[in-house]
């Protein structure tokens, strides 16, 4: 599969390409994105998602809207409100401001040099930390692979795939190793309402990777799980705060709950970008609510009566009590010990 | 609104007429049931659904069956066949048994009498049933309504409202008591995939009634009761096993888990006749399985690749550790008074 990100070289400076998302599974289609407000809005709408992703997108984002000042004079200023800007697309993964913080670095390191050089060195940094972001994944695979048990059961919840990184993925990649290792694994998908991420891109995903894939709803987690057909979980997160407390798509906290009630391993799989240590605690993440209609239309047409009330939490906070261990490129924590390893 | 089933008196003998729920809340449509092969399929394909009301439909399609068999000889033999027929159309609902059981009754106590004679006891039988459940749903809604806290945000997992019922509903029969005597309630409603039947029809049902409603996936529960926004919860069930095990709409399960992690109250509502003393308890209730497509598609148009394999589990078994009571036209009982409350 191609990257799910990928900054193309071509003519000066180039673009970012992207798999449209929001057109999966039905249609596989990359788009080209040459602007900071188009960057912005691919964020907004999920064009690009899962944490890694969008934190590449912002990387990018950052270069595009450099490119788009290259002849303006405060040149600097300008640019570090487009780079805020863009970090206000999304607020509940760390890994966009974690990005775009790296991309300021890059932006002050390098103030005195000119428009275009400064620009070069964004683009530099933004395919470093898109090649990065792979290795990380197969590294975190390599140590989830390692607690996956035999033949296991193993449900996963949204996408934390190929498609939420720029390629292997972070929960589905502890999938993909330890399939190598055994291939007799089944997975089981959630379909993650109300944007079925876990339907139409984690089903997609194993599919290609010829991986055992019974795709269910969210509700259905606790029926496989007493029937002995899931013995272990893995997600992703999007942010973790300093005592292991992890913040993932909307429905992990139900999945994590009915694990811990029937005694299934639970782990969170990010790379240490994902650990925000300015929170003590999942208490202070900022969840993001997103419109009712995802909730209330799904392919176009309404599921319900309009009239009706809508709340539509984006993410939930699985608290560390419910969280065996975080697999990260650095090895396997205890939610207590995050702190220690990453101060 | 019009009752969910009702015999209609036309002609000789008269006809079942059905509000199709499968077309809700788009379009509200009564439909008109002439013989047992077309209640079989209105049970089959969920037109009718609802543990209560596929009871009633059960006993229609006894009448009708017998009407079609009014000119036959052998008449009770061949109508005993179609009554084992029709209670071969759903598994897991014990109403459905329950008042087939009820009609065999009424013909092994009138088999000396003629067809047609059999064929109007039949119909005042399945009359008396008709009118006995909204009379139950109401005093299980009286008993209820008093262990709803002032206020209460009461989550709700698919729909034990009047369209499971012939009227009033159990679950939302309990939420109307409630809100009689406190408007300030809320609800939640789980949109319960695959069918939806919360987001269809409980959103619908209670929008009518202008109580203040939010529709929320499956997932979510955990979310809203972290920040205690929901502290009472109630459901149908389709058989309760004698030790008080309950078998109800998939996702029920979680439901209850996610409950007792946050020390919610987590009640069953069923008429006694949802009670199954035969059952010692629920691991012996038969799950149905359904077609793959519920899960597949929504809205006429596939959510993920075609090819993933799926499993469809109609229903779900909730241990009676979970089940802080469970609420009958008979009072209310903890799971293990159910043995000596109904033997």
């Amino acid at each position: 599969m191609d990257k799910t990100i990928e900054w193309i070289n071509e003519g000066e400076f180039g673009y970012s390409l992207l798999i449209d998302q929001t057109l999966l599974p039905a249609e596989y289609k990359r788009v080209k994105i040459c602007g900071a407000q188009e960057m912005f809005d691919a964020i907004k709408t999920m064009i690009v998602r899962g944490a890694p992703a969008i934190g590449i997108a912002g990387a990018h984002g950052v270069c595009l809207g450099a490119i788009e000042l290259a002849e303006e004079e405060n040149f600097i200023e300008k640019l570090l409100q487009i780079a805020d800007y863009i970090n206000s697309s999304r607020p509940t993964a760390v890994n966009l401001s974690w990005a775009i913080k790296k991309q300021k670095e890059i932006i002050l390191l390098n103030k005195e040099k000119s428009n275009r050089e400064i620009i070069r060195e964004l683009i530099k940094n933004a395919i470093k930390l898109e090649n990065e972001d792979i290795e990380i994944n197969k590294k975190i695979g390599e140590y989830g692979s390692k607690l996956v048990p035999k033949g296991a059961g193993i449900l996963t919840h949204c996408n934390a795939g190929s498609l939420a990184t720029v390629g292997y993925g972070t929960a589905l990649g502890v999938i993909r190793s330890a399939y190598k290792n055994d291939p007799s694994i089944k997975v089981f998908a959630d379909e993650t309402r109300p944007r079925q991420q876990g339907a139409r891109l984690t089903a997609f995903e194993l599919l290609a990777d010829n991986i055992e894939t019974t795709l269910i709803t969210d509700g259905m987690c606790s029926y496989f799980m007493e029937k002995g057909m899931i013995n272990f979980v893995v997600t992703g997160a999007d942010r973790i705060a300093s005592n292991g407390d992890s913040a993932n798509k909307i429905g992990t906290l139900t999945v994590a709950i009915a694990a811990k009630y029937f005694n299934i391993p639970f782990y969170i799989v990010a790379p240490k970008s994902t650990v925000d240590m300015n929170l003590k605690t999942g208490k202070e993440i900022v969840i993001e609510l997103r419109d009712k209609k995802e909730v209330t239309h799904v392919n176009g047409k309404p599921v319900c009566p309009l009239g009706v009330n809508v709340i539509n939490p984006s993410f939930d906070v699985t608290p560390n009590s419910l969280i065996t261990g975080i697999i990260t490129e650095c090895g396997v924590f205890k939610p207590d010990e995050i702190y220690k390893a990453f101060s």
